[in-house]
């Protein structure tokens, strides 16, 4: 999945028999869910990463807002949007279902998952201001509360993960920002850990997901996306980082 | 449901029998979504309208955040989010669904209601400056742009509504903000009709969802939409104008 970027004016490859196709980047978070997902319900799919600074056209007829992540079925069909995509891999290989067959459950981690985005806004937030070592006090604050809900809710449901005994679509959808928050300590110091105390059960949830096999498949170290996100920071980002790697 | 709204220190009734209750606010488009799914599986349910400048207390008992639409079930469990509140209603009670049971025509409704929000947006900026006889022709075109997608879908759908025969989410989940699209006309004049050769299907479209019966139990005309509209741009949003009538 860490293959080269096509930009303008490449040529998209035949498309892959018996398979689906991503249109990913290697660093974009909300690509990773799919991947996730994909990863999880062991559904065969191939990468095709793409340049968002220098978009290739025919990304356009795949994506209409030339967004990833998005898919391409082997009918033709195209769906955009992450979670939208996620859903509907959910609802189509129903193999390991990710969500509860309790529609109230479910409604439930959608609630979360739809939340998260908050936990995501005040999260690269922080970035910024600690990569520019300009943290503000208040807004390190607001993260910690946005996550406060999430350490609150692991420790009512009493298990391993948000899904029970193994990860599932809520664990999913809000890990790739967990697998990069410890960026801050690579981008900070060690003062911008995550409060150990406060947030004892999602400690031990970051350290589980990280032997989940589907998190393994995409998982980098934090300095690893401490490296893209300071390259995209600086104007240039370097979506062909570990190519060859 | 035009009953008074519940503002702070007011007392909250009790909870109705084999019911489920509604948390809304009469002329709330995210609220008029959950009633339209409610009436079109023709789900028991009670109406607690409440003042959204003075929100009672208990509110955010019920929603978190203390936004409508929230619902509330016989359990005491709760949800918000309209989205989120009408997939769960469509998965619960199955009666008569709304999406259809193919995951790829159910995500691409999806596609179709998220992307719909762009279409809010650029309509909210319309009204504002209409109200203030001041627009920009840039951001009609926008909206209108935005309109297309959906004169074109029901074009090549080839039927009276996104949902088929029958509307189905996609058409309950854009109908409050299409049901007040004339509030333009009040509003500014003649000039600011929907052009209709432009919208030819999506007018033919309006004019069958004002007799499908889901509509008309939360169906209110432009001018009123628009007698509302001008108090909550004065600042003294009159929920209560429909009381008594």
């Amino acid at each position: 999945m860490s293959q080269k970027h096509l930009s303008r004016g490449s040529r998209l490859p035949p498309f892959p028999k018996g398979k689906l196709r991503l249109y990913s980047m290697r660093f974009c978070p909300y690509a990773q869910r799919v991947h996730l997902v994909l990863d999880a319900k062991r559904i065969p799919y191939e990468v095709v990463n793409v340049d968002l600074t220098e978009k290739p056209d025919w990304l356009y007829e795949k994506s209409p807002f030339g967004k990833v992540p998005a898919i391409e079925l082997e009918s033709g069909d195209t769906l955009y949007e992450s979670l939208i995509i996620c859903d509907f891999l959910d609802e189509k290989y129903p193999s390991r279902s990710l969500y509860s067959r309790d529609p109230l459950k479910k409604a439930k981690d959608k609630i979360m998952i739809d939340h998260f985005n908050k936990v995501i806004q005040s999260m690269l937030k922080v970035y910024y201001h600690t990569a520019n070592s300009n943290l503000n006090e208040d807004q390190l604050e607001e993260f910690f509360q946005g996550l406060d809900l999430y350490e609150r809710e692991l420790v009512e449901r009493g298990k391993s993960f948000f899904g029970g005994d193994r990860p599932g679509m809520l664990d999913y959808m809000i890990w790739p920002w967990c697998e990069r928050s410890d960026m801050m300590k690579v981008l900070g110091g060690d003062q911008f850990l995550l409060p150990k105390d406060r947030f004892k059960r999602l400690m031990e949830w970051r350290n589980q997901m990280k032997e989940d096999d589907a998190v393994k498949e995409s998982y980098l170290e934090p300095q690893v996306h401490a490296k893209y996100f300071q390259s995209r920071k600086a104007g240039y980002p370097d979506y062909d980082m570990l190519v060859g790697n």
